[in-house]
């Protein structure tokens, strides 16, 4: 377990990022909360006034930070260490909504939170050492290697496929369809920033890297990846709503950048078994943290479980109520239910 | 991620145990369910007639052969290599009683199987060599160096404190009273039945550690410690239900036995700190893999959950009638239901 400086400065930015983009959900909604109370109408249903709440700004200001130490976290670390480590800010927002919105965790849910940190660990522990870069014609050369030039025709082969074939079919009947758009572009995304990142960081180190076009066919790359990445996660949003759509799309958004880091940057070169495993074991791990995070913060909404905010002896009819008022509460962001709610709200609609 | 070949003997037999004991609950549950159809008694209500039952006795024999297993598998490897693997029992009798019982898994609890793979695979991949012993000599000078001594002296006291001071005050109200009390005499259990198991092998092997009174004073402290753990196991069980027990034992009794090992047979010397931050990680997973499937499993059991075996369209009072029925299909070892079960049924009682 030795780090390299770059190792380092790689996962401090990967938690840095975390941490902003994980308060960046909370700030907003406090921020989103106070201005329907100060304006008297909500943001979903068509009001503006949160504009004027310098909460709401804060919290974009924050993510937008985020956003970019991730982008440099990438110029120094692998793909296969910085992008599980993304798991961390549900775990920020997750801890955060408990102390500052006051909404309860599901005791499972904390389990998750313990998991994602047990994964990230081992995944940091056996993080791949990088080899030292000095050109972006290295990158280029990587990213035209045959191995990697399949990865990317078929990437785009299934994108076609699913736009053109599937998502009019049934892109609103299966969730899969738009997540997997977004998941293949979101792998060639990642590719991309990280080219790009390593391309600005040595220049900013004084290799002057733009004089070469590789520098910008990367930039344009990176633009349209994403662009699509960012379209089809809107509409899978739009669609489904997030319980669903959040851990398919972290699995597999995550898996397949994964696959597209190792196939193009050799991650796994020179690592040997035991560390490989480890750290494919440690990403199973973070994946399920995620998805118990996901699914239990549905159970405690869905107010029928464990009976939070319902009087001592309720009756049917004024846990339907409680139930509907409940899901009333809830902000932009997150006032979808899930189908797990939705089915216990059928369970008791006898 | 080099094994030695005793490691690698350690391994299979850790995993051919949890196998046998994982297959025996099942064994043993189908042979009371036949007999309770053959004899119309319930072994729950007073009935002995499993007694008589041909598979309820092989699922006795499938269970000690397991626990020879694993009795062996402490000769061969670390405990904190063996201990966590018991865990995977739990996902044998899992599977198998959705194959065999065609019990239903809640998907977190497919979630929770997954979990103690993943960890498992952690821990083996990382675990430490073991110092080749020569003579049961050595092993009573490791059990009397000053810091293991302390550690037994303190788990001693403790569990004089639980049995005269807490057992009586609280131990029908506080679960961690008797599993507590269970969990340090186990973890002594372990280590004085891998005394014994090593002085066994040794002796099995051509060097006659019989000779050696130290190797009947382990003989004799295996005993006593065995029969104590089980003793307040059983008034645990008694107390409290399985779903309650099982998971804070687990956590107690796998901690307490990895701390005792790492005192004693100083397991943890000459790893890096990789390789130990690791193993807590997988240890960590093992643990919440195991709550998962112990809490997911009530879940499932108290039928208002995804509404199974009722009709498609059922009124509160067929699923009252239903969620206490489906309790009543329940055999002996399992007929009680979590806390968390009850109160989804108060739910429903409206």
């Amino acid at each position: 377990m030795v780090f390299s400086k770059d190792n380092m400065t790689g996962i401090i930015l990967a938690l840095l990022s975390s941490v902003f983009i994980g308060a960046s959900f909370i700030i907003k909604k406090k921020g989103l909360r106070r201005a329907a109370v100060v304006s008297g109408v909500r943001a979903s249903v068509g009001g503006y006034s949160y504009l004027m709440e310098p909460l709401w700004w804060i919290g974009m200001i924050t993510m937008i930070v985020g956003e970019i130490a991730n982008f440099v976290a990438y110029a120094f670390a692998p793909a296969v260490l910085v992008t599980p480590l993304g798991a961390l800010s549900i775990i920020v927002s997750a801890v955060l909504a408990q102390i500052i919105l006051k909404e309860k965790l599901h005791p499972l849910g904390i389990l998750g939170c313990v998991l994602c940190i047990a994964g990230s660990v081992v995944i940091v522990v056996h993080a791949p050492q990088e080899h030292p870069i000095s050109s972006v014609k290295e990158i280029w050369y990587m990213a035209t290697q045959k191995a990697f030039l399949l990865y990317v025709g078929s990437a785009i082969v299934l994108v076609f496929i699913l736009v053109f074939y599937f998502a009019p079919q049934c892109g609103h009947l299966n969730a899969l369809v738009f997540t997997g758009i977004c998941s293949l572009m979101g792998s060639l995304s990642v590719m991309s920033v990280k080219a790009l990142g390593t391309s600005l960081k040595l220049t900013v180190e004084g290799k002057n890297q733009l004089i070469y076009p590789e520098t910008w066919v990367f930039m344009l790359v990176v633009v349209v990846c994403v662009v699509t990445q960012m379209n089809y996660l809107n509409k899978a949003l739009d669609t489904f709503n997030t319980a669903v759509v959040s851990p398919i799309y972290y699995v597999m958004f995550t898996t397949l950048t994964i696959v597209a880091s190792v196939i193009m940057f050799k991650d796994w070169d020179g690592q040997n078994v035991g560390s490989i495993i480890s750290e494919i074991c440690g990403f199973i791990v973070v994946l399920s943290g995620t998805i118990l995070l996901h699914v239990t913060k549905d159970m405690e909404r869905s107010s029928s479980f464990r009976g939070n905010y319902t009087p001592s002896s309720p009756t049917l009819s004024t846990r339907l109520f409680n139930s509907n008022g409940e899901s009333h509460k809830h902000e932009q962001e997150d006032e979808l239910c899930s189908e797990e709610a939705d089915s216990r709200r059928q369970d008791l609609q006898v």
